[in-house]
């Protein structure tokens, strides 16, 4: 059955995690340009990763093309062997994903996600073109269906859609952004009635932000679709990290992005408490995007496992609410197997020198900083020194 | 060249991570029993993990038999499908791990912990036969040298060491001890002499307490065989985890144990000062024990390069401190490729509802708490809401 | 010179601080009724108070007739000698204001605030007729000008400023409101307009929020008077208690209201930037409410003494940015002596145990806690514990 | 009856608060030379915090002399008009007391503390000359009893209590250090031998540390007596602000000293746990030091009212565990009137953006920022800047 044969019949789809931020901790992407030629020359370890998703629940393989397209892979061709192609890339995420999910019951889902071509200023032609080309290896490999995700405006969204769409498989559209909408100003809801409109049969969002926010401003393209009297499935994979103290560009304008974001990834239990609110706002596609590792996809199965009528297979390994610790020798330790205990715990960070709150870099900036981060860049050491003294007043 | 030859030469020697916590964030092991059957069951998932430590710089590669003893794995038998014996966990472990250790140019070591048969009073030589079980399979697949870890009691410690000297290969010991010393009272100084006495050439800490904690007690194992007049290379594998708070018997009492411990996950940054301190201090056998990733022990073999005079291979996937964030389009992440940066950060949780320290349980709470605990065990919802009332007093 | 040719003439006028808890703190008022009859009973302490004040830098004293309404003191009897009659609670508040306002230039205002009158329904007649009688009292000790002030009602605070309008005195009205506006739903803006077509010369914001948030609404109340073509005076006294987790009602509902608020108390900094962010949204009546101490009344006068041409008496016991510390013995102390270091610190609390943020009891709660609190009491102690249970997951 | 009368017969005798703080931020007292001509500028201002600690339950009045020597008003002449006499300043003192003392039952105390003469390496002769001038306003003024308090040496304090004995009052002597002891490196345990032997009766801590961390301190005193076999009465003042993270020398160090302590600034019910340790220990003289208000003297009264079989008079209005609130109209409010309530409360700070601990300046810094700072002074903006940074790593 495809993806809109499930949702439309009402089943919960779940969505697998943030393949980036995993690899980049195994060791085999580049924080940085993030891209993704593991595919090519690390297979084994995509395909564990791949595994670990469907183990955990994942209905949706997402092929490993994050960033995969070509001018993203020749700006950043330093990183990349200059004998791998995109094509390649492509390729080789679209066969593993599908071997992976024949190990399952699981869809696999190719990606296209914006372009630094569209930021550069190329014109539609140019831009769709790219997309094109991630296209013909999808048409080619025979995915199940395509996914245009982390897009921050609206408008090359659109473009993806209208591209994607081409090839008549269902076509889900998701944004990174947060309530404040997208980098021209449009609202989520805005946002969400263009992408229904180029013919996104799901749309959401994904990345960017944690969880609540998320959910918030799916909420909000939800109300959207409904004063435009539309409708589409819902979506939504967020971080696993939580970023209450965000500003408008979310996570990366952090001071802690992407190597000191530790103290802020997502229980398991967190995780629980999302699913539980994402499919009471009635979304039904369910995922994660950086930071959600395979306990945290397993947690949304485990949360919903009521509604689906069955845990996933990692669950083997994993005691519903830690009922797993009640046969430890200390009896404070058996006494942490319960659901009270979980969903009360607040967790410590251990770091007493750290705040719990930072102040975003870049736009939430006073004004003097900014203007001098953009008029001209600051190069010495000393001008970093200040200019970092200066955010954090 | 063996273990030995290595330390005696005065190399770095970089050892693993944790295979309990990162598996079960995976989906192959069980928090509670943690017990290793995924070596049979699912070898795939080990042999990948392995091979990412080792790609991340790791000299040694320890087989997976962590609480593969018969004793524990019976004890948690119903986790274990019956088919699977102590002699097979065993066995797959080391197959696996040479196999990966051929690929690079690491040593496998054989491992051995705590027992539950000496905890429930069993005798010296019962506890002996635990421990020459898995030794057999050691010699049987003729591993490089062997690891007596996860010890509480100096006692047993000494009986698993004068069992693995039987072998004639090198053994080295480590306890999950803090600077409070072992569960009988012995202090780090006397029981790294004990350790020594009995046949370690490598006497060191592994697990429950943080970085920082742990080179405390190891420095006190230094004096102590100073004092004694004795010598050994030092070993420390301690948690990723802050754990300032801990009382004596580490982070298991803390109330995060084991399903909240995320804010207290270390960054590399935090690991590369720890990498920078054991060297400081004169450890060479350095690694990790619960919570280190692949990128942690990355980040021990980056800190430790101008000693060592190369990178491992992962580090064609990461920039020194951050500098692969030099490309980036927003000047204020740019700004963030800089060492001065990351060594600086306090990173924030992002959790404002919560603490930055807590209180153990068990030991650490209030004398009423623990007699009840002690005495008769709370078995109803409100006894237990009870007792957590009284022990955050 | 009066109030409004003080103001009229573009002056800062410098409003006093909060007497309920500072003299709660020194133990002449009780928490829970508020009440002022320390007048008669301990007129010393009050007169010292004003004092302080006065030296700090205050303009105006305002009489410590807070709840000293009929009603209100008769409804706290049990608190109140029953000698102690509402008039000379109010006349003693007059007579030592005045006293004390004669030692310098201030002017001596009287105030009221709401009344449990309001809250029990009774009507505009019977609400009005509370206010007469301590405006009778006013009018026989000639003070300077009247506030209505610690209204959550703009309907009540309209009866209020038609009341003192009809003294023919300039009247000043002030609000403990945040940007949600009134408990009847009425925004800041409408509030504003109300008030001034009722007869406000000057209006504003007092008590319930931290600076931020009441600088936050009355710019909304300035916002609300532009679109309305009406001209007002622009008046804040917010606590000085830091409470960025509050909800509507204001820090009444945060879980420490009133006796664990210290981790709140705002430093003289914190102070020094209200003043100057007050002054640059164009507040010219510049004061505090609960937990303004005299040192925090100075800091406004010291940050606005560029524009003022003068320091208060008590800056002779005070340094600007800390210089005073520029003889210490210590060169790190010595450092502190300087405006780049007090305005960048970021003090922590010595509290490890303790979260940043609270969670607001009452409209914050979960429905399930709110409807048990509405429909019924919890009585016991047990209830009461589950209530606090339910209250903070 | 006296001071000694009282404890032999095993009575509780409460102490008063710090006067140098609560002045300061009531405008009278000058941070950094931290004198007390307020005795002769202002001495209704000296009245009123006596008197309200007097109405807060102090048994115990010290004159307000601290840092009243005639080489520290000398040494921080700038300060004092030049009218105003060492002697005037201790003569307004012992008045201002003994006229509150006398309106109820409390016992007049005269203070000597530590002097420049002896940090600039005065010999005996000189230093003692100086304590012997303050000795003879006592005399004539008739003190009850003398206190020798605030040293961190104890050979100085040592001189003092010599000095003091001389006049054939009672002697109570207090050191300003913590549990590793005085800046010689004599232990607490030494340290209160030494006071004993030199003619103390009363001896303990005050200042520099939180509650917990003094108490630690007179434990170490209490054991050192009984080792030595010397009996005396047992006596406490600390701070009344938490300081978990202090070094050596005490809050001075710490970043916020002496104007961003207020998030440390302890609860009522933080000093009621205080009262009841100190009295658990054996203390029986129990009062406070700087950041003590009167409202905390009075939590000191109410914690061992049981013991003591009365309330102050300040506790007409405060109820006892907040039963003032019982009435509230907010029922969640009105939840807040029990005990169990108050002694659990972990009271927020409001702070996001700030860490729970702060590392201390001077000894707790890096050695190379120690040593800039020793060798020579950083004099501009930019070498200041970057000592606080290299602090702060």
């Amino acid at each position: 059955q495809g993806i809109l044969e499930r949702l439309d019949a009402g089943e919960i789809v779940i969505g697998d995690g943030g393949f980036v931020f995993a690899l980049e901790k195994r060791g085999y992407v580049k924080a940085g340009p993030w891209t993704p030629e593991a595919t090519v020359e690390h297979p084994e370890a995509v395909r564990q990763l791949h595994r670990e998703f469907l183990r955990a629940g994942s209905n949706v393989l997402q092929t490993f093309t994050f960033y995969a397209s070509e001018d993203k892979l020749e700006n950043r061709g330093n990183y990349v062997a200059e004998k791998i192609s995109c094509q390649k890339v492509n390729e080789a995420a679209c066969d593993i994903a599908r071997e992976v999910a024949n190990e399952g019951d699981a869809l696999v889902a190719g990606g296209v996600s914006q372009t630094p071509s569209y930021l550069s200023c190329k014109d539609k032609t140019e831009v769709k073109a790219i997309f094109r080309k991630q296209l013909d290896v999808f048409m080619k490999k025979n995915v199940d269906f395509l996914i245009a995700e982390y897009f921050e405006h609206v408008e090359e969204a659109v473009w993806a859609v209208e591209v994607l769409k081409e090839s008549g498989k269902p076509v889900a559209a998701t944004m990174c952004i947060g309530p404040e909408g997208d980098m021209h100003g449009l609202s989520p809801g805005q946002c969400a009635v263009q992408l229904v409109k180029a013919g996104a049969s799901i749309v959401g969002i994904n990345c960017h932000f944690d969880p609540e926010i998320c959910l918030e401003t799916v909420k909000l393209m939800k109300e959207g679709l409904q004063a435009a009297k539309l409708k589409a499935h819902l979506m939504s994979q967020p971080l696993a990290f939580h970023t209450p103290d965000c500003g408008k560009q979310g996570f990366i304008d952090l001071p802690e992005f992407p190597f000191g974001l530790e103290p802020r990834i997502a229980t398991r239990w967190d995780i629980q408490k999302y699913a539980r609110k994402a499919y009471e706002l009635g979304i039904r596609f369910i995922g994660g995007c950086c930071g959600f590792e395979p306990y945290h996809i397993r947690a949304i199965a485990e949360e919903l496992a009521p509604e689906r009528g069955f845990l996933p297979e990692a669950s083997e390994k994993h005691g519903s609410w830690g009922d797993n610790l009640s046969m430890h020798t200390k009896p404070w330790v058996r006494a942490r197997a319960r659901k009270v205990y979980w969903e009360n715990l607040k967790p410590a960070s251990g770091r007493p020198y750290c705040p719990s709150m930072s102040k975003p870099d870049g736009w939430g900036v006073t004004k003097g900083a900014k203007e001098l981060m953009q008029q001209k860049e600051a190069t010495t050491e000393q001008q970093l020194k200040e200019l970092f003294q200066k955010q954090k007043v």
